[in-house]
């Protein structure tokens, strides 16, 4: 793969493989990277061959088919000895255990063996990379690139960078995720959760208010967001649905008419904790969506993926000559 | 239009024009009901034409051309005395000022002149069915029909019955809505802002917050919303979100893993408060969205549809022939 800039990626290390590594090995793979899998678990090879292959009939319906890359040893190795792991490495994406002390040792190490041009990056959702890094010879390489879960299906990127990381790093790792089809995002600011998450836990608490208050059921409050906000959110963000909402008068009329208003929910809005009852009431609830985990995993995906072909983030229906090769 | 349990709908009095009264009436003419207009102000018709001049093209793309209905006097009518308006109505949707003398007044008039058959809806976003049927001798036949906006592009129309509201008009309003092809939800109690308004009022603020901390800016935040979030809860709300983020151990498991996390986050969200400042700093970046209000909405509208129809909730593209029909 090259990120037009002059910078080719052939091989990318995965540290890690829990569902995001395994995510992130089914993307690369999906665009033709060579992929080596760290990590120290006995089973690794099962559990990544098992992961690639509930992902494979959604990487063919994004067009980037992965059954034959897997199959192929020079493709696909698993290497238990980090050093030998990102030796050769262009790109690290370290999905270790959120620990800083554990995540310290990982990169000490990594920094060590990895290529000197090779990108440094970790998916931790809540660690900062200044705080990583802080054992580092180079901690202007490292940064973070988290993606919305599961990688290989939401286009979402955050990068982050630590205090020390080299904006032309960051550059370079705004490219290679770009290169391999996603929407990376860089924060200004190190901050816990990042946006997103920060952003749909604001929501799910109060979300966890009315459940608990018996205003509506989990499936009930579901219907609700899809119903509303979210086919809206698709569409356009929060600040430019509000902008839309006030007229022609854009967000400044939104605040003169609704300001007042969300002060007033703001007032009111819950704020449960996850104590026992609560999260026996939660967990109850969750019984009766209506299927397995793994039949309502594939009915979101089918509906994400026709969500994203409509808004022209994937191509079109995956052709049929495409996918038999690989049947 | 038929129900589908006998009772049939010819003939709406929308109370009160603004952009609600408007939009409730494109979607009613689009599915052939007439539509009587209430409202004071002295140009209502120059308004309500224009406005529905302006949804004409959703309308069409969605399937429900409303030119033709719009143009003839016996589909639209304008009544300014209010009795006179809901004297033959089937339905009154009503959308006046939020204040709570005025509902009183509005509901004490037309229960009065309003055929005993006639669904009383209120698209209140704050006032509670209770309270505004306080002065009604039949309480029991008000009740909220609460759309987001705007009624006749969104899906969800939240119902929410006051203490009195009889549940037999409560199950007639959701069968109303539903042949108007939206998708109803009855709330199990009245709480302010109901639930669609109070999620993302909630969600809202946490992007104030992010927003007025400079961790990314308002497009930014837009860009990482749509990216995830957004197309994400399109597909599946946020209980089915995290219960499948759980894996096979579904939100029980999400719960033991993220929980401590989630506390985390909520313990550090933003409280901001819309002072002066900050509205002042959050109207100047919505000046940066490249586009009028027109262009932006007619672009979020567009991709809406285009969502909306990958999710089966509209049909396929409008057929050109049946546009030519009204252009």
């Amino acid at each position: 793969m090259n990120d037009g800039a002059g910078n080719a990626y052939r091989s990318v290390a995965v540290v890690g493989a829990g569902v995001i590594g395994v995510s992130w090995t089914a993307l690369f793979l999906g665009h033709g990277l060579r992929v080596t899998v760290n990590d120290p678990r006995p089973d690794v090879e099962d559990v990544v061959r098992a992961g690639l292959d509930e992902i494979a009939p959604t990487m063919r319906e994004l067009g980037l088919p992965i059954a034959g890359a897997a199959a192929r040893t020079e493709a696909l190795r698993f290497e238990p000895r980090l050093a030998a792991a990102v030796a050769g490495a262009d790109v690290v994406q370290e999905n270790g255990p959120e620990l800083l002390g554990v995540k310290q040792e990982l990169w000490a190490v990594i920094e060590e063996a990895a290529p000197p041009h090779a990108l440094l990056l970790s998916s931790s959702s809540g660690i900062p990379a200044t705080a990583m890094a802080e054992h580092m010879r180079e901690p202007e390489r490292l940064l973070i690139g988290h993606s919305f879960n599961p990688p290989h299906l939401v286009p979402l990127v955050e990068i982050v960078p630590g205090r020390h990381t080299d904006p032309a790093v960051v550059e370079r790792a705004g490219r290679f995720y770009r290169g391999l089809g996603k929407r990376p995002q860089v924060l200004t600011k190190e901050i816990p959760g990042f946006v997103a998450n920060r952003l749909q836990a604001a929501l799910f608490r109060e979300a966890i208010y009315l459940v608990t208050e018996g205003v509506v059921t989990e499936q009930e409050l579901d219907d609700i967001v899809t119903a509303s906000i979210g086919m809206r959110w698709a569409a356009a963000g929060p600040f430019r649905t509000f902008h839309l909402g006030g007229g022609p008068g854009g967000l400044p009329a939104f605040f003169r008419h609704l300001g007042r208003a969300l002060e007033e929910w703001w007032g009111q809005s819950g704020t449960p904790h996850l104590d026992g009852p609560t999260v026996a009431l939660l967990n109850e609830q969750a019984q009766h969506f209506g299927g397995s985990v793994e039949e309502l995993a594939a009915e979101r995906d089918a509906a994400q993926i026709a969500v994203m072909r409509a808004l022209g983030e994937i191509p079109g229906p995956a052709r049929e000559e495409e996918n038999e090769r690989f049947r």
